[in-house]
C-alpha cells in the first residue's frame, strides 16, 4: 500500500515558518514511528495570488481533492487589503472549505495548565477548560445566495443570505453528537431561534438527530446567551454545535478564553472518501500575524497540534497524536516559551525553530 | 406646557417588580426636583399575549408612538416557549423597535468599582471599564426579507436575509460618531467585510461618515476578532458600532465582562419627533429571569439606570441623570447588595424594594 498523502499549504505571514516546524515533526514520525507520508507543498492565499493572480489555483484545488489530508498555515496580510473581494486571500481558504465540502469544523478550546495565567479570565474560571466547538463550515451566510451590493432606488444595498437545509443541519449535528459520545456526552446547540426562522429549523433538526443519541444530554441556547455563558463559566460546556457565522465568533471567543491563541489547532472534516478517510483540512486557529512574520518569533504549536489532529481524525493514529500532544505539554511544563507565551519580565523567549527542537527532543 | 409623557411596559417575569422601584424613583423626581411626568402603563410580551392573544396590542403600539419615552421591563418566559413564532413575547419588543424605527441601540458596558470582583475576568482587565456599544436595531437579519422555512425538493430550508442600505448604515454610524465626540473620540466599527458583501458596504459607509468627524479616531475590525479583543483587553475600546446581529452577541459579551448584568441599562433611539426629542425606548439589558420572578430578589438597578438614560437622552437632564447614577454608586459603595451581586458567604442580600429604599435614601 502506498503512503498516505499530505498536501501542505503554508500560505502567508507566519504560515511558512510554523509549517517548517511541522515538516520536521512529520519527518520524525516517518523515521521513528514508521508513519510515512507522501508530502507535497503548494500555494494558497496571498502567496498564490502573487504567483497566479488568484488565491487558489485550480491545480491546487484539484490536488486538495485527491490527498488524504491538507495542512494549512494561515492566509492574509495588509499587502492584500485592497484587493477585490473575489481574489482576497480568504477566498482561497473559503474555496477549499466549500469545494471539499468540509462541513464540520472542530475547534477545541483547551486551557493548558502551564499557561492558565495567560488568560484574561480568572484562573479558576479557565484552568482545566476543555471544550469543543463544532462549527458548520460550508453553508449559512458565508455562501448563501443572493449576495452582493445592489442598486436600489437612489442608493445601494448590501445583501447576504443565511440559508440552511435540513440535510446540512443534520450532518453537522450528527458529527457533533458523535464527538459528544466520545467525550463528556453533553451537547449544547446555539442559534437565534427567537429571531430567525433558520434558527427554528436548526433547533428542530438538532433535536430530531438527538433522538438517535439518547445518551447525550442535549440543550439549546440562544447565541447571545451562549456568548455570555462562555464568558461567565465556560466549563459548563462540553461540545457546542452552531452555524457558520455564530461559530466564527463563538469559537474565537472560546479560543481567547484560554489566553493562548498560538496553541489552538482546528480540523475541518467532510464526508468519507473511497478509502474511508474523511475529506480533511487542518489549520491553526491563529491568523497570519504579519507583524511578526519572518522574524522567527512565531509559536509553531498550534500548527503542530493541527497535525496531531490529522493523526487522530484522518489517520486513525490517536496514540501517535497523544504522543505528540504529550511532548508539547512536557515542553511547556519545562517552561519553554515562544514570545507570545511570555508575560513576565526576565524570561528569554525561544525562537520558532527552537520550539520545534524542544518538541522533537521530547519525542 | 404639559408634562413629558412616559409609557411604562413592565412586561414579564421580574419586569413588574423592578419597574415598581423605577416608579418610586420617577415619583421622587416629580416631588423633589420638579421633573413631573405623565405616566401611563400597559402590557407587552407574554403579559399582553395572555390578555390579547398578541404580544403587543395595536393600541399600545399607537400609544408608544405618541409618548416622549417608553420604559420597558423585560419579556418572555418558559410559559410562552411553545407559542408560534409570530406571537412569541419577543415579537412585541421587536415590533416596538421596528415601528418606532429605533435604529440606534446604546448599550453601555461599564464596570462598577464596587463590583469589579464579580467579573469572571481578572480585576485589572475590567476595573474602570467603560465602553459603549452602538448596535443597529431595526434592520439586518432581524427584519430582512425573504425569511421563513420553505420546501425545497424533498426537504425544508430555513432562510433569513441580512440586508443593509446605505442610509441605514449612515444614520447609525452618525449616532455612533456623535457619541464618540462626547466621549473618548475613538470609534471601532465591526463587521465581516472579509466574508460578507453587506459588511463591505458597512465599512465603506462608516468610513465615509467618518470624514464628517475628523476628530474621531476610526478603526475597523472583523467581528470575530472583535469578540476576541473584547475578551482579551476590553479597555482598548471607547465606542463600538456594529450591526443588529453582531451587536446582539457582542453587546451581551461586553455586558458579561462587567460581571454584573443586573446593573446594565440600554437606550434605543430613533429620529427626532416634532418636539425635538428622539423616539426612545429604555430597557435593562437583563432578561425576565423567570426563575426568580415574584420573589422580591431581583436587582432593580439596571431598570433604574435605564430611567437615568431616559433623563439624559430624552429629557436633556444630564445633571439629574448623574444625580441618580451617583445615588446608585453611593448605595453600592455602602455594600448594599441584591442577591445577584453577592458571591461571598455571610452577607445578607436586600430585597428589590429595599434596594429601591436605599437609592431613594441617597437621593
Ligand atoms: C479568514 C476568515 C475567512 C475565516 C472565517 O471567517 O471563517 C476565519 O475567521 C476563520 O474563522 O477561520
Ligand atoms: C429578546 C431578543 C429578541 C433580543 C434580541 O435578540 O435583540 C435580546 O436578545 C436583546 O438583545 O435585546
Amino acid at each position: 500500500m502506498s503512503n498516505p498523502s499530505l498536501l501542505i499549504l503554508p500560505g502567508d505571514g507566519i504560515g511558512p515558518e510554523v509549517m517548517a516546524e511541522v515538516r520536521r515533526i512529520i519527518d520524525w514520525f516517518g523515521a521513528k514511528r514508521g508513519l510515512e507520508f507522501d508530502v507535497s507543498e503548494d500555494l494558497v492565499g496571498g502567496a498564490a495570488y502573487d504567483k497566479h493572480g488568484a488565491p487558489l489555483h485550480d491545480d491546487t484545488m484539484a490536488k486538495a481533492q485527491e490527498v488524504d489530508a491538507v495542512l494549512l498555515g494561515a492566509v492574509g496580510g495588509p499587502k492584500y487589503d485592497d484587493l477585490d473581494f473575489s481574489v482576497k486571500p480568504e477566498r482561497g481558504l473559503l474555496r477549499l472549505r466549500k469545494e471539499m465540502d468540509l462541513y464540520s469544523n472542530l475547534r477545541p478550546a483547551q486551557c493548558f495548565d502551564a499557561l492558565a495565567d495567560f488568560s484574561s479570565l480568572k484562573k479558576d474560571v479557565v484552568a482545566g477548560l476543555d471544550i469543543m466547538i463544532v462549527r458548520e463550515l460550508t453553508s449559512g451566510v458565508y455562501f448563501g445566495e443572493p449576495r452582493g451590493i445592489f442598486e436600489e432606488g437612489n442608493e445601494r444595498v448590501g445583501i447576504n443570505t443565511q440559508r440552511y437545509t435540513e440535510s446540512e443541519i443534520d450532518r453537522v449535528a450528527r458529527s457533533a453528537f458523535e464527538l459528544a459520545m466520545r467525550r463528556g456526552k453533553k451537547l449544547c446547540s446555539m442559534e437565534k431561534a427567537n429571531v430567525m426562522e433558520s434558527g427554528i429549523l436548526w433547533r428542530e433538526v438538532v433535536t430530531r438527530v438527538g433522538a438517535d443519541y439518547p445518551e447525550v444530554e442535549l440543550s439549546h441556547m440562544y447565541a447571545d446567551a451562549g456568548a455570555m455563558q462562555l464568558t461567565r463559566w465556560p466549563k459548563q460546556f462540553d461540545v457546542i454545535v452552531t452555524d457558520n457565522l455564530f461559530g466564527d465568533l463563538l469559537s474565537d471567543l472560546a479560543a481567547m478564553l484560554t489566553g493562548s491563541l498560538g496553541m489552538l489547532p482546528s480540523a475541518s472534516l467532510g464526508a468519507p472518501m473511497a478509502n474511508g478517510r474523511p475529506k480533511a483540512l487542518y489549520e491553526p486557529v491563529h491568523g497570519s500575524a504579519p507583524d511578526i512574520a519572518g522574524q522567527g518569533k512565531a509559536n509553531p504549536i498550534a500548527c503542530i497540534l493541527s497535525f496531531a489532529m490529522a493523526l487522530r481524525y484522518s489517520f486513525d493514529a490517536g496514540d501517535e497524536a497523544a504522543r505528540l500532544e504529550d511532548a508539547v505539554n512536557a515542553v511547556l511544563a519545562d517552561g519553554v516559551r515562544t514570545a507570545d507565551l511570555l508575560g513576565e519580565e526576565g524570561v528569554t523567549p525561544v525562537s520558532t525553530s527552537q520550539m520545534g527542537d524542544a518538541i522533537l527532543a521530547k519525542l
